[in-house]
């Protein structure tokens, strides 16, 4: 399981601000942080980038990729931003997301061919709603794997997110673990091993105390790992976590045990 | 996901010094401790008690039934002193444990008859040892199932123990995510809602450092709880490892989620 940092993120006022000016070195710093905190990948979580898109993107793209070489998830549903990320990135670059809203289908998937690029889909309606159960959600997958095959795509590319439920939602934990299941379940589904990731974060999104939010995220993580979650979005700069994510990896990993992976 | 202290054990000094003496006061001290913990049960762990097995222990399942109302597990080897526990019990006692090597089957089984008990099954071979694979153990927990019905016993009084490996063993890692698996495939296998249960300290039996060892258990919790284990043997006076457990159950109850459940 791959740990993807969620820190560079819009809705970080120090990254916003960075953006604005645009200013790199706070950038830097926080992408820094986050590799020394065992980060394997970087999501740029831009937002819609109304103002600049191009530009603005470019920076970002370019700002981190001259201290890092660790992929990047252009995390972003504007595909004009999108397609800057893609056209900026000298090293890998993933498209984080697409889903089967037409939208997304039209303006979004065909930059995975167009840029050779890993694409993450949302197991997401076609309107956008989060489906009611695990049958419709296995349903998605399949369909989104047509639509990469469609797009002349390779299914490899494909990376699968059942996005994770808050907790707080009416049957929340129901639907946590409905979600370890699907995440189980989709390599069989797809016939193939296809790669999954889930943003842990969510679990918690809403109300509740911060440390009861830590040892929830903390609990949850092992549960996906277990079901063989490919790539966990997570904050990696919360210590405890990471800890927990390491030594998932040493239980899993075919690798001898030995204690060094631990901690 | 219930919690069953291993607290009381003849491997903690405290507690083979009061079974000597005999002295009632430590153990209902460690028993008052493990219930204020969270322990919904209470592993009364004698050794084979070579010694007047039957008078010490009555003695100890008197001194902790004057005091608390919980399930006990009668944890001896010795036929005996599993008597003796069984005819001093007035609440719950559960068999803990037999297995097919055939001393258990003969001498063993038979009490969960004599005494309506409910009866811990070890997933071991006949001779003791460990099984290589989850095909085999699968196969064990199919034979154990037989032996309790044709010993008169209803299949429900049936609680399998898939014996967790210390990950310090050849190839323990890969063992303990197995062990996971059999925990998830026993109820289908079965053709019931069997119930498991697991000794999380094996996981961790052997070298190593005390806070990575607690980390590691925290970790391979919840990836057993997710799976269905029903009872978890657990140091209850670890207290974060109680803290992911109840986070645990708050996450696969089908009750309603609370943060009260949390932490």
């Amino acid at each position: 399981m791959l740990l993807v940092a969620d820190n560079i993120t819009v809705t970080n006022p120090v990254i916003e601000k960075a953006l604005e000016k645009p200013d790199p070195e706070p950038v830097r710093e926080l992408v820094r942080r986050c590799e020394a905190a065992g980060a394997d990948a970087i999501d740029l979580n831009t937002g819609p980038l109304g103002r600049d898109p191009e530009k603005r993107m470019r920076f970002l793209v370019e700002t981190v990729q001259e201290i890092t070489d660790v992929p990047l998830l252009i995390d972003t549903a504007n595909p004009v931003a999108m397609e800057a990320g893609l056209r900026a990135n000298t090293k890998t670059a993933i498209i984080n997301a697409f889903s089967l809203e037409p939208v997304k289908l039209e303006a979004i998937l065909p930059l995975a061919k167009k840029y050779g690029a890993d694409i993450i889909g949302f197991l997401l309606l076609p309107n956008g709603q989060v489906p009611p159960d695990a049958d419709t959600k296995l349903s998605l997958a399949t369909r989104l794997y047509e639509h990469v095959r469609q797009a002349g795509i390779g299914g490899e590319r494909l990376i699968v997110d059942p996005v994770l439920p808050p907790v707080m939602w009416h049957e929340g934990n129901r639907q946590a673990m409905e979600a370890v299941e699907v995440v189980r379940l989709l390599p069989d589904v797809l016939g193939f091993p296809v790669r999954t990731i889930g943003g842990l974060s969510n679990l918690t999104a809403g109300d509740g105390g911060r440390e009861k939010k830590r040892l929830l995220e903390r609990t949850y993580l092992p549960m996906l790992a277990a079901s063989g979650l490919s790539m966990v979005l997570l904050n990696v700069l919360h210590r405890e976590t990471v800890a927990v994510a390491r030594a998932c990896n040493a239980l899993i990993s075919p690798k001898v045990f030995t204690w060094h992976d631990v901690g």
